[in-house]
This record gives structure tokens, sequence and C-alpha cells, in this order.
């Protein structure tokens, strides 16, 4: 018996870290989509990168410091696998999944600028060692967060505060792309598809409830399966609370002339689901839409401020992930089954460790991103170059283009354009480049 | 141990709830590839909120009137979760995203011209009203349908006729898309990505797996594994049985000139899976097979008596749903194991019985849609004007569009063009257009 | 107690099924991605129709030859599901499910050019019947590798090996595109949209993990989970050793002057999952990480072969499966810990009946696909006309094309080119061609 549930553990584990990889996909969709045709292969590329670079620096360096046996602050035993024991790889597969999406996350706030170099050495450090320390520290028995009194189901915190804060740091030191503010002034960079960016949205929802729900750990337990179905439902609901109040924002004109903003709407769900990432498991419903709709508010507040501070975040990772893992920590101790508004005797002790373990995981960030991004920039190692930028990186980088034209074709269609000093221009396209070819190689013969 | 079961079962449950929670991003796909550009990010904010208002809809209204305590005709105890028993939860959460599956797809029926107001409205309205009445009746211990003898494993009748009710009332009473008939004569409007359907049907059918074997509802007692594997199985079958026909029919010239129609036969596949919906645990592999030929053959006519009503259905919601759907009730009476070609002595009955239940079910949606959608039109809230259709909803309702041409960059590349007058037009293109500016600007300084 | 661990097995399977169900809405995109517009529906209608086709062929005879009673070469009992015992349906599905992806595999070898009638022809017979027999040699009580003593866990050579010696005998036989090779030279004929190519490699990852990890069949025996886990940690870690070493390729030289490339390193993450294919569950994390690794390498190494060979393989599937999935047969009796690696007394047994087995494999593969592809050569039937093929498969076999441009419309944006002899072209366009109409119509009225 004891055997059977064992294994219907780690099923539960490995399925939803199953879930939780097509992530990766949605990110891929997600940010491809945000960033113009010239840097979309780069940021995919990063994706897939971040679950494969990460699997190595996570076994080497990750686990260990995060969940293997050694004093509050981190774990110190059993490196690179070297005395594991086998029956937890199905726990560190799931945690692995979740450093590397941590790591990706912060692609976002680097996106079409940030060296590949630098890339692959900030991506190996952050889930080789800067997530992991910050994930004993709350998550593991001896963790001194945990031991003090901080809790966060999910990782509002753990996860997204911190890749926040990476984020900020490194888009601060990279500075922003060409032409994102002139004169002074931010100038919208749209990106390249934005159907990609919403078909990467609801990937990313359905793989957000396996990352929430799968955080207990365990299905096999009395009572574990409400626990699970509660984190899920939360993560749903806060993504209401989000995107409802982002429809009203817009349709009161806070977004300028359009009434039922797309991307912000986007942001603005995911942004709901990451703010009840802290308590899912204990939100009453009300609470879970509060939640997320509170965290919108906070996404929006820090959207401006980002821009009012020149700093530039294509993909609004810091607004996203930092502002609504921030709430989030707090709300587990304002709006949960657990917090003031229960008036629950131990709420403002756990007002307190919340806001000294987030305070924590901000200044631990911080610290190591601005040695880590700082160093990558002293040694020229971060940015690319500024030809190379114009160019993009795809072809710069990696050699190839997202969209090669001579792969293109038609086939016997007319297109009619209208100059603008009138008339009309027609085109008869007929075939493509090869057939063009081949009917002058026959003529000519 | 019967915590474990229930356990399990939950498992199962959420398991299934998530991959269906993934047709979600493959009505993404398959909807925003089916429309124009203009159109393509309108209908993925609709796929998006479907989950997210639905959730609200189904909590404070759906789930009470579909699943607790009331008469034969629907519930009516613990609105908005007020007494909810905890241990439903992941019952409610895959009952939920059945929900949303169902108002999902009429945003197929109504789209290119439906007004988002309306599209809120009706959501909310279908997913915590409509819908939920109708499980209510055929799927919950007191429902009239169920006591009657009304027998629908999947929602043949539950979610696809009713959904393809909806669809046609709502896209009767919006009028055709501009252009659609001119003189009378249907003109086609193809969609701007074919690929992005094609994904999108793939989606769709990994998830409809899901959704066909997950209504079983648990996987613990003896013999559930078998149940739920032939369900799976019968829907890849039925799709078989829908492609088979559709590619004979494309073979036989009923399409026009093109041997192998590409979406025809994807739609086929659907009709074919949906066609199963009513039995699929019930059906030895042919009968499978012949019933989702057979819902080939009745979307292909619907598809032609909808075009011939001059009804616009972009996405061909009433062929597929209605169709296949209304087609499933009768077929589980007809070739299923408790079917009349198996001589089974209750089959006259269930006949009989299914033939009500979906009649019934037809009333029900037409009503209610015709109050609905033409309450909306009488408000004037249900079409946009003419301006916006034809700048499209992108940019008239959400002030973004999908594919920016600033982010469309290109690099050092020359596309040849053949004018209509003969002769070659040579473009080089350089760099992208901050490139552009860039090297103005250095030239003038 | 006994129907629990059924059930739960069972349900383990399916639900491994379903994940690798979302592998061939991965290979779509990777496919559709990887070739000319004019050709990628044709190659997502192969992608659909290899599930629905396959359901059919394998249920007819696949199953049957594959894992009924019969003799050591093939089952040949309860043909067509006759006699079939409904307990094994779970089984049945994921088996299935694993066929249709070896009949996936090789639609990349013959894109672009291969009829469509030669592909349902090819797609049903090695579904139905040159898969099934290895797979009943190799993993079928009876079967003569698996007695012999051939080990192959998750089908390195029996899915992987075969389909790549199918793939180059069907390339090789159909010939190259045209323009693949000018004055014997390789011209690269890149695909149209590589961001799909991305996501697509993306949704294949996460699908192999449950393909490796669903391999063992079943979840309630003590240390399943372990193996479980192994076995999909081993598939990611084989990633990052292939994609690694691409990397350092990149860097020193080896694909020109692009330091990152983007294909071949999605190719090699690939290749190095291919590779540990043999066993997964057996590899410690260095071992895997150099299975994936060696992989890489002989991926490059045959890439460049199969150029040389002047074969045209538009998705490098030969060097992807047929390379890595030779080498990871090997690489089992070599670095697993059953391997010579370790010093296993019985792993120069292993290395001899594995490289036994492997031949026979391609020797089977090689001579059946020269059977079936040259028949379909001597009777016409397996290459399209130089004219459609100028024209394209979208056109000319489905009648619709991928991205009809008259969907593609736009809203009052301006557009500057540069044209070769100087100046400047500027185009103002305004609305969508519906729009154009409407307003020519207005201005006439």
């Amino acid at each position: 018996m004891e055997d059977l549930k064992k294994d219907m553990d780690d099923f539960f584990l490995l399925t939803n870290a199953i879930f939780v990889s097509f992530m990766q996909a949605g990110f891929a969709c997600l940010e491809s989509g945000a960033v113009r045709t010239k840097n979309s292969l780069n940021i995919i590329m990063k994706n897939l990168l971040d679950l494969l670079i990460c699997a190595v620096f996570y076994y080497i360096t990750g686990y260990t410091l995060a969940y293997e046996d050694g004093n509050s602050f981190l774990g110190y035993s059993r490196w690179a696998g070297y005395g594991f024991e086998e029956s937890k790889l199905a726990y560190w597969f799931f945690q692995f999944i979740f450093a590397a999406t941590a790591a990706t996350i912060i692609s976002g706030a680097v996106a079409e600028r940030c060296n590949f170099v630098a890339y692959i050495v900030y991506s190996g450090l952050i889930s080789g060692v800067v997530y992991p320390i910050v994930s004993h520290w709350a998550w593991h028995q001896d963790g001194w967060l945990r031991n003090m009194g901080y809790s966060d189901f999910a990782g509002c915190g753990v996860v997204h505060a911190l890749a926040g804060v990476c984020s900020f740091v490194a888009a601060a030191l990279l500075g922003p792309r060409i032409g994102r503010f002139s004169n002074g002034k931010p100038k919208e960079i749209p990106g390249h598809s934005l159907p990609l960016v919403g078909v990467g949205a609801l990937l990313l929802i359905s793989g957000f409830l396996a990352f929430n729900g799968g955080s207990l750990g365990h299905i096999t337990q009395p009572g574990d399966s409400e626990t699970v179905a509660r984190s899920m439902f939360s993560t749903i609901v806060g993504g209401s609370g989000g995107a409802t109040v982002s429809l009203i924002l817009g349709r009161v004109g806070m977004y300028g002339p359009s009434p039922w903003p797309f991307s912000p709407t986007l942001n603005a769900a995911l942004a709901g689901m990451v703010s009840v990432c802290g308590a899912p498991e204990a939100y009453a419903t009300w609470a879970a839409f509060l939640c997320g709709a509170i965290g919108c508010l906070i996404y929006f507040a820090l959207h401006r401020l980002v821009l009012f501070l020149k700093v530039d975040d294509p993909l609004d990772t810091v607004a996203v992930h930092f502002g609504a893992g921030v709430w989030g920590v707090f709300a587990r101790a304002l709006l949960s089954q657990e917090g003031l508004i229960y008036a629950d005797p131990n709420a403002l002790n756990l007002l307190l460790h919340n806001a000294i373990g987030v305070f924590a995981i901000i200044c631990w960030s911080a610290v190591t991103s601005i040695i880590l991004f700082g160093s990558l920039k002293l040694l020229g190692l971060l940015r690319i170059s500024e030809e190379e930028e114009l160019k993009g990186l795809d072809i710069s980088k990696h050699g190839e283009t997202s969209y090669p034209s001579s792969a293109w074709g038609w086939y016997n269609d007319t297109v009619e354009f209208y100059p603008e000093n009138g008339g009309t221009f027609k085109m008869k396209r007929e075939y493509d480049n090869h057939a063009f070819q081949l009917e002058k190689r026959n003529q000519e013969i």
C-alpha cells in the first residue's frame, strides 16, 4: 500500500512536471510573438536551452543547494547527484522544471539586445545557484524562512518576485533597445505576431494550473485532492480577477482610445494568476478573485513606473512577475484563510514573516543579479553591438531568419497597391521563385 | 483505501481537466487562423476570456443550476458556492472546463462581426445559465431527461447540439459579414493562416481524448479504465471515419476540382469525433467508424444547407457541432452496444427518449438564444458598425493589429516583382525600419 | 486492490498516450514551418491523417502482428480486434500512438514532393505492417529479438532506426526537390517559419518525456516511479548533451560563420533525446549526457553524408532518427548500467545481441520500404509532377493556400520601399480589400 502511494505521488509529480514543461512552448510563443522578426529565433532558442542547460546546472549544484542537507541558508551535501537517493527523482524532476521556469521568465526582460554568451551564463547561474538557495530558505525543512514562519505555497516570492528582481536588474543594466526612448519619450516597439502571443498565453494558463496544483507535491494523503483542486481553481479565478479589472481599466479609458486592450489584458490575466501563487490552496473564491484584481492594479502601476524609470522591459516581466509576485506574498497574510481578513490570530505574525521573507528574497536577488549582470557588463559580454542589434540577433548570432522570403511562394494571384500619389499599381505574381527560374530556363532553352 | 480512491478519482478528473483546457489553445489557433488578420486578436481574446469569465459565472450560478439539489428542471441550492462541499471541487473544476468549452464553440459562428460587449454577455449567460440547466436535465440524478431514460455519455446533445443551435441563432441574427453573399451568391472569405488552423485541429484532437475519456468522472472502480480507454479509442476512430469519408467525397469531386481538401477534412475529422460523443464508451470499433463517417455526411449536407439559407457561419460551427451533435444522440440508440443494431430490447425506448431529449435541448437552446441574441440585437449591442467591421475588430475594439508591419524587419535581401505589364521590378531591402532611421540620422550628423 | 492497480496502470498509460498525442501537434509545427508556404498544408494534413489512418490500420492488422499470439516472427491471432480482450485496450491505445509516431517521422523525409496517394498507402502499411512486426520481435514475449537478448526500452531501434531507414529509402527513391542540387552542389531550401519550427520542437520535448517515461507501461509496481522519473530525466539530459555539443560545434565554426546556429541545435537536441531512447531508465546522468553528446556528433556526420549522397531529406530525418537511433541501440550496451563501461559481465553479449537486432531491423525496414516505395515508384504514384511541385502541393492537391493574401488586411499604414536604383517608393495602405471595394462603390454612387 505504501509502495502504491509512493508510486501514485510520483505519478502525480511527473504528470504535473510534463504539464509545466508545456509552459516552455507557451513562453516560446508568447515571447517570440512579442519581439520583432529579427529577434524571434533568438528568444525561442533561449526557451529551448532553459530546459536543457538548466537540467545540467540544477543537477550539479542546484538541487544540492536547495534540497539536500546543509544549514539553514543552503544545502551542501550530495553535489552533482553523488549519493542521491533515486527514490527522490520524481520530486527532483518537478523541482527542476520549476527552476527552468524561473530562468525562462527573465528572458523576456533582456529580449532583443542581450548577448547569447551572457544568456548562457546567467541562465545557468540563476537556475543553478540564485534560485535554489532561495528555495532552500523557503521550502527545505531547515530553511530559515520556513522555520521563521514564511509561507509561500507555489513560489509567489520564491519564483516570481525573484525572477522579477533579476529581470529588473538585467533590463536596467542592459539599457533600452535602440529607439525605445527617443527624445526621452517611450516609443512602443510592437511584437511581430500577436496571435502567437495569445496562443502562448493560453498554453501558459494550462501549464499554470499544474504549476500551482502540483506544488502540493503529493496526492495520496486524505484531503490532498481538495487542496490540488482548490489550487487550480484559485489560479483560474485569480486570472479572472486580473482580466476583469483590465477590461474595466480599458473601458474607462486608462489605456487610451482602445476600449478592450489585448496585450494588457493578457498580461493582467497572467498577473492575476501570479498573484494567487502564494496561497492558491487557501483562498476562498472571492478572495482569489480579489487577489487577482489587485494584482492587475499593481501590474498596471508598475508598468508605468518601469517606463517612467526608462527601463526597457519588452515583455513587462517586472510588472507581471515582480509586482504580482510581491503582492501575492502579502496577500497570503491578508486574504487567505489564515489571513487578517479572517481575523486569524497568527495572521499578523504571518504578515511580518512574509514581509521579512520577501524583503530577504528581494535583497538576495538584487545583490546576486547586480554582481552577475554587472560582471557581465564590465567584461563587455552583456549586450550586443549596435550593428548586431540593428541586424537583429537571428542573423548576427544564429545565421538564420524567421521567415525567409524565398520560402514564401505564391501562385497566380494579383495584388493591387494604391500608391500615395494616386493611381493603381497592379502586380501579377505567378508560381514561386523556383518556378520563375525554371520558366526562364525553359524559355532560354 | 477509500481516501486513496477518492484522491485518485480527483487526480484523474483534474488531469483530464488540464488536458481539456489545452482545447482553448487549440480553439485559439483554429479560429484565429480561420479569420482575417484584422479580426484574429479579437477571437483569441474571446477564447482567453471564455475560461476566465466562465469561471465566475459558472461559480455564481452555473454549478448550482446544474449539479446542486433542486427539482427535475434545475438546481437551486448553494448559490455562489455558499455551503459548497470542498470535496466536490475536482468534479466542479472538470464541469467548469466543460462549460467553458461549450461557450467557446459559439465564438466561431459570430466571428468577425460580433460586438465585444455582446460576447461578454452571451458568454456569461450561456456558461452560467443556458448550458448548466441542460446539463442538470441530462446528468444530475434528479434531471428529468436522465430519469426519463435519455443517455448521452460525453455531451453530444448537451454540449454540441446546444452550442450548435446557439451558434445558428446567433449567426442568423447577426447577419452575414460584408461581402459574404454578393449578388446572392456565397463568396468564400478565407482565413489568414491555414497552418494555424491545422495546428489548432491537432491540439483539439488531443484535448478531445480527455474530453470524452474524462467524462466517466472516476477511474477507481473495476472496469473504469476499460471504459475510459474505449472512449478515447472511439474518439480517434470516429475522427478516422469522418476524415475517410471526406477524402472520398473530395476524390469523387464533391468539393470541386481539389481532390484532397484541407479545411473540409479537418472539419470532417472533428465532426466525426463529435458524432461519437454520445456513446464513446459503448461503440464497437466498426460502429465508431461508421458513426463518424455518417457524421461527416451530415456535416457536409448541413454545410450546404446553411449556405443555402444565407447564414454566415465562418467556422462551420453549425454543421460540425449541431449536425454531428444531433446525429450522435440518435447514434447511441442505433449503433452502440445498447442500440437497435444489437437488437437490444430497450433500444427503441432509448431511441425515443434520446429523440425527445435532443428535441428538448434544441427547443431550449433555440428559445433562450433567440431571447438572448434577440435582446442584444434590439438594444443595438449585437453587431459592430460597418466602419468597424471594415477596419476590423482588432483595431476598432482592441487598438492593436495582429502583425504590426514595423516589427517585420529584413536584412540585406533583394525581392523581385514581376509587374503585369512585363519587365522586372527589383527592390533591395536593408536592415529594418529602425536601422533606416539610424542610418539617416548618422548621415545627417 | 488488484483492480485499483490495474486502473492506475491504465490511467498512467492513457495519460501518457495523450501527452504523446501532442507530439503530432509538435510535428505539425516543426514540419510545416520547415517547408515552404506552398507545401505547408500538405504536411499538416499528413500529420492529422497519421493519427486517423493509423488507428484503422493498427486496429486491423498492426496490433495483431505486434502483440497477439503467433510465432517468434509475428502475431497472427485476433485480427481486426476479433476476440480482443477489452482489458488490454489502454495498452493497445498507447501502442497505437507509438505506431502513429513512427509513421509521422517519415513524412519529414518525403516533404514537398511526395504524392498524396503514396502517402496514404505507405502510412497505412508502415503503421499496420512494417513497424508492428519489428515491435513483435523486440517487445512481445515470443519475439525472437527479445528472447535472443536484444534490449531497447523506448524504441531506439524499433521506432527511430526503423523510421530512419524508411525515410532514407523513400527520400532516395523520390529524388531531390527541384533546385535542391543545382550543378551538383547542395542549395539550401529554407522553411517558411522558423518560429513555428521552434515551437514544434518544444512541444516534441514535452511529448518525448511521456514517450520515454510511459514506455515502462505500468506505474504500480515497487520502484516503477523511479524508473519512469529516471527515463524522463535521461531524456532531458540527452537533449542537453546534444545541444551542448551543437553549440560547441557552432562556436568553433563547423556551421560556417554563424556562432550559435538555430535549426541544427534544435535537431541536435532531438538527436540527443533519440539517442537515449534505448536505455533511458538505465543511464546514469553523466552517461545520458554523453550518450546525447555523441548522438549529436553522429547526427552532424550523417547530415553531411546524406548531402554528399545527394539525397534530399528536408527535415534531416535520416540524420536525427536513423543516426541517433542506431547509436542509441549500441549505447545501451556501452554506457548504460548494464553496459561495458560498468564492466557488466553480460555487456558483451548485450552488445552482440543489440548489434544483431539493429542490423535485423535495418535489413527488414530497408527491404520492406524498397518494395513499398519501389512499387509506388514503378506505378508512377510516388512523386508528383514537375508542374505540381512548382505550384506546390497545397494548391495542386488540396485546393487551398496557407496564407491567402485576401485575408491579410491592413489599415491606415504607410510602407516605404527603397528600390535598388535609389529614391524612395511610398505606399499608403488603407483598410483592407473589402474596404477598398466599398469605398469605390460609395464613390460611384
